[in-house]
């Protein structure tokens, strides 16, 4: 068996910050009051869908690199603003890249119980959070398109 | 550095095709005509974004293991039921596994220019197949809520 890695841990960090910066043009692109009040079909408002990716982006680092299996929480209920979400949402890039370098390679097949509910490799419970972010960013691609404003490229990072 | 891989060639095929089993059950949760028909915002309906991820999936891993660089075409454009749009997904599910398998390790680190386009590592190229599934498909979700249809839970694969 080879030992080539075909995607190494820097390449999956940068990969998912390069998500991160699109979800933040995401939410730049949003008129201030639309992006905590409008949707389409009953579903969350978009600031409440990039509320939810705080929520688990450094919590769920945390609770890897402590191996702490506190629940999950919407941890951030006092962002009314769209310059406050861009803030916090700021302020969150370099913790994630902080705690993504205490994980080590070998952690990586290690089975984690994250949010003492999602028990899976820690692999499988990052790309989750990618994954995560991915499909409700996506949603606010519809909101703008719904607001006959046009969203950021997808392929932008 | 350490050898461990964070992520095996098996592990990231099986990671797409647990998408795709889920993309699968969105296209089925459409009602056979809405599926052609219904949008918001003047997006495409979800049948050609479906027909999308066909034609990028087969032929962007042929391009791949053929270094051969033909332009992106849609290459799905006679599907026109709901039936023949999923025969057409479980027909390529097979292909997708056979196509993969004949990437060595070595080579997802290598530069191609998939579609003649887009000059990427081939490790990014596939992350981008899997990114763009999962972006499209999220625009079915908000389809179906927008139709007053429950979509499938997102951690089902």
């Amino acid at each position: 068996m080879s030992t080539s890695q075909i995607l190494s841990k820097a390449e999956l960090l940068n990969h998912w910050q390069g998500h991160r910066r699109l979800t933040r043009r995401v939410i730049e692109a949003f008129p201030a009051d639309k992006l905590f009040t409008f949707s389409v079909g009953g579903m969350r408002p978009f600031a409440d869908l990039a509320k939810e990716m705080l929520s688990i982006a450094v919590p769920g680092l945390e609770g890897i690199v402590n191996r702490a299996e506190g629940a999950y929480e919407e941890s951030q209920p006092d962002i009314t603003t769209k310059e406050a979400l861009l803030h916090r949402w700021d302020e969150a890039t370099p913790r994630i890249d902080a705690l993504f370098d205490q994980i080590s390679e070998a952690d990586f097949h290690e089975t984690f119980n994250l949010f003492g509910q999602f028990n899976f490799p820690i692999i499988e419970n990052i790309l989750y959070f990618i994954d995560n972010e991915i499909h409700h960013r996506a949603q606010g691609y519809v909101y703008l398109r719904a607001l006959e404003i046009q969203p950021p490229f997808f392929w932008e990072r």
